[in-house]
């Protein structure tokens, strides 16, 4: 890191900081500018207890140089992870989808759902059996009901499921029916769900929290792998910006941006990106022309009688002729998706 | 809420979805405007699955009307809820003050910072001995061990003991040493803490998450009292923003406007809204001068040593200048400020 | 619009408020509902003082139901918008290429750039010779001589030239020698500029401001077609969000909602959307995926020596590659781009 | 500044970066951490063209260290500018207010409005002639015409005259009239307005950009100043944030943030910086409490009749009483206020 010293500070005050920074174990280095005096302070910080260096009266600021997160670090592991579950492939050039509705709602729309999302082309099943919800008196989600109706569905299909754990002694349970657990935005800072799923060696998809820096969001990741768990997907889903004509901002520089700084796979949720169902089906190929390793797509057999979300959802029709269009974009780029 | 037709829609569509709204138990009012047709549907829809309307071709847009929060509304219950424990009484004219450091340390700084803040007229002590950090590398809290110290503090001191309790599972925990118990803006949406923690008897403090619109913050805190739990104040902590010169943005609008919505009381947290010491008394100030109920501020008896948060950390001497002058304000608009 | 009147309005107040639509030449409907009492007003209220009702008391708040704008509006003209001047096309399918410095520095650079440009399919030139700058201390432009020299690489490339004006009594000059006038992100609401523009028989690039809501953006277009001049491509920038890994954050999702609404073409500029280089190629294709009707994209033949922008600039290499894969994808979802 | 190398980077890589800083005129200090190289270039760059280094392949990103305006700030100057224009004083521990109408409407209201606001203790008048409007359609201000009427307002009451000016070409015409310049929010960066209004002698009032840093808003007064008029006040009126409850988001941190880097006085807009006019008397007594110089109110002899803003103006009485309110808060913190 770089200790920016204020203006006016002592050759005492400087010599005072280089001790604190010694002390911590890093090599200081004293650079005396023509306005102000800067020390720089060589040696891993990741564990420093750095902020306390901008309390003192003679920082002005400080400038970390080092990324904070090192497991997610493309430096640490140059070859892009893939996630592999059933025939869900995620990464290293293949484009994996994933569709379903938002929430499960009955046996009967989830095995209708999953029989029309694979025979456009999916390789895993969305569906919400516990559903975070902003209103408490909104829809819950059938819990554990949903989940068996979810594995029912796989069963009929072969597709891989996936779906949303919500709090650390949940996962025990869905993990027993899931293939891929889903850490919702709302959570990605939930430190102990972190923990929990990173226990456990089943896939995870990591959304990205809606007004999360990329820095956070490659630590939530960081959460996950240093518990030993290396199957991790990353999910844009959207920001929380001054705009309001779509539900989010759907940023797509993240994806090459995640692509050149981690070896983990980037899926874009191109449904709860824009909240407008019409605008799904050109999101979906604006992801896949600039990188993406998947897509996760809100898919309803009849989205007007959707119990969640149905604003953003699109039907099975919709998103067939979608992947066309994707397999299309993917193919002319040199990309793998079936 | 209010249905606008899309441009063109045909009597059959606008009579279609009259009986989709009927067919929901309320009633539907078509308006004929001049260049488009609304519909009014009348009736209590707070439980309805109004989102399924977006997704019908024929609807351009939704317009809710009732704010979806109830219990938390001040047309509910008119008159101003005060949360008092111990010495801490918070709301209905009385600016309640909690202070402390970021992390509880050790026994001897834990106690230093209770005398200290204390002395300076603070009535709740604050400090946090489970600690949700960005990086799995950072000091993650003291835990249980550091439950004990704040109820150490609590003995020497008489201040109640405010904490934060990051999952459901610590609940049982927390409670046994907490008077307050917080809960982090990372976990303003994480529900079954929020109902976990209404499922106690002991007071809240909820933190805005540092995206939430207001809507999502009070329907936050209709969880936690929709599960009986009715003492909880609404915690302003700065959003985020585009702006970077402070760490957050802090809207101190929001008391006057949750003031003119909410019965429930509101405290403004001047460390994490802007980041930096020496904006801390400033806010302090203009928190009092424009309503808050209370004030939640780091201090740390050494905030250069302080092992997080450093950098928004001021002295127990700041923090009794910043109480004087604060004290002054409240006096000269006639708020009751001990 | 729709008028929500407060809670316990008295039918006198509601009264009142049905007297003032009506006295503005609008129908008023009055729906009396469980909770609330909601007026709407029928008729065209696009140039009724509107805001006056939120000052009353009695009003809870008013919901605009009309767009705002209407010349640029898609239902007022259904058929795109095509904008053509020399070799470039932009809509109706045609995607149009613009590329160029930042600056214009010098002749030699000027005219290599745009024979690169060209022979890497680009059919207008980019250029700033008027540069708003942050910093009254960086480089300002070469002004009109900076114009000439883009009009003698139009004469060596036959290549439209594209360039801003920032001023309105710099029009006349620009018009001289510009083939498009673009009014840049910190004008956007500059309404004489925007009236000067719109005075021109000139084709204009309006940029999106970077906090413009997508209102905004259209009603800053409707100001210069409202002028007479139905040339102008709509250009989206990138927005200000919390975002700092990225200069801008560019959605892109403004795309096919902006096609939706209106019949004006829409132009990607990932360059300032990004702000980094390596950042631009995939934007370039995700862009033409979703839809763009145009690029403009930042190329010097040396981007390092680039004396603006420097860090967002690519080479006529990566340029020529950039646009090889664009042309895949355009081609593969059947858009004509050459 | 810094620069940072990127990983891997060779000894001649660095060695080239070495000579490119020192080509510059400044000095290059080369320091080899363990896992990364950085160069600290020593001497003022505030005319050197930095953003050229960040197109470097082997630079990983660039870290300026010193503030790039110099005029305005604190350091430069350390005693604060104090606006002084007839009876108005603004800065050094006096609180000056402006308040009046949004747009003059005709010689009857502005001079009942100019004597209500100075009875209720303002020393200056606001009043829009030129207004700049998102809409074409909306009522686009008197003009000249109103310029005159706010003369006669001055005349009658002695008040200062605070009055927008739009465009370059207009500030001949608006400063015969006007005691202080005002440049919107909307024309922060329009920077011919800048020197245009730099040019004069006339005090200026500068608002800060929607989306503007704070660095952006420093600079944009540095404009000012560079052409030699000394006499500016920031105001603040409100940034563009995700909330919606609020038309804008008014982060009063910004008054003891301006006033520990710059000289300049600050004034608060709390009328566009909530939209509200029941938020406006709670964010006029927090803006006094935290340090604020002066502020600028939206008040209208009949708010309901106003033709623009009328959301967000209050009546004479109600800002009678909020002033009364910010003088005892001013005289409990020691400072001066009429």
């Amino acid at each position: 890191m770089i200790l920016v010293m204020k203006k006016g500070a002592t050759q005492e005050m400087v010599q005072r900081m280089v001790q604190r920074v010694e002390s911590m174990g890093l090599k200081a280095h004293v650079i005396v500018g023509t306005e102000l005096t800067v020390i720089a302070a060589i040696g891993d910080d990741r564990n420093v207890k750095k902020e306390s260096f901008e309390s003192c009266e003679e920082v002005e600021r400080l400038v970390p140089i080092l990324a904070p997160y090192k497991v997610a670090s493309r430096e640490t592991k140059p070859d892009a992870t893939v996630v592999k579950v059933r025939d869900l492939v995620v990464g290293g050039g293949h484009i994996g989808v994933i569709a379903g509705p938002c929430s499960v709602e009955s046996e009967e729309q989830i095995i209708l759902a999953a029989k029309k999302v694979k025979e456009a082309g999916a390789k895993a099943l969305r569906g919400g059996a516990y559903k975070p919800r902003t209103s408490p008196y909104a829809f819950q989600g059938m819990k554990e009901e949903g989940l068996k109706l979810l594995a029912a569905a796989r069963d009929v299909t072969g597709l891989a499921v996936v779906t949303e754990v919500m709090t650390p002694h949940h996962v025990e349970t869905v993990v027993k029916y899931a293939d891929v657990l889903q850490v919702g935005a709302r959570n990605m800072q939930n430190y102990h769900l972190l923990q929990a799923v990173g226990e456990t060696r089943t896939p995870v998809l990591l959304k990205r929290g809606l007004s999360s820096t990329m820095e956070e969001f490659l630590l939530a990741a960081e959460y996950i792998l240093d518990q030993g768990n290396q199957q991790v997907m990353l999910c844009e889903r959207g920001i929380r910006t001054f705009e309001t004509h779509t539900r989010f901002t759907l940023p797509l520089a993240s994806v090459p941006y995640l692509k050149q700084k981690t070896h983990l796979p980037v899926v874009i949720d191109p449904s709860h990106g824009t909240g407008i169902a019409s605008l799904v089906p050109p999101m979906c190929r604006a992801a896949v022309a600039c990188g993406a390793d998947g897509l996760i797509v809100e898919v309803h057999p009849d989205p007007k009688e959707a119990i969640s979300d149905a604003s953003q959802t699109i039907s099975p029709e919709v998103f067939a002729e979608a992947l066309v269009e994707c397999r299309r974009v993917a193919h002319a780029l040199g990309f793998t998706m079936d």
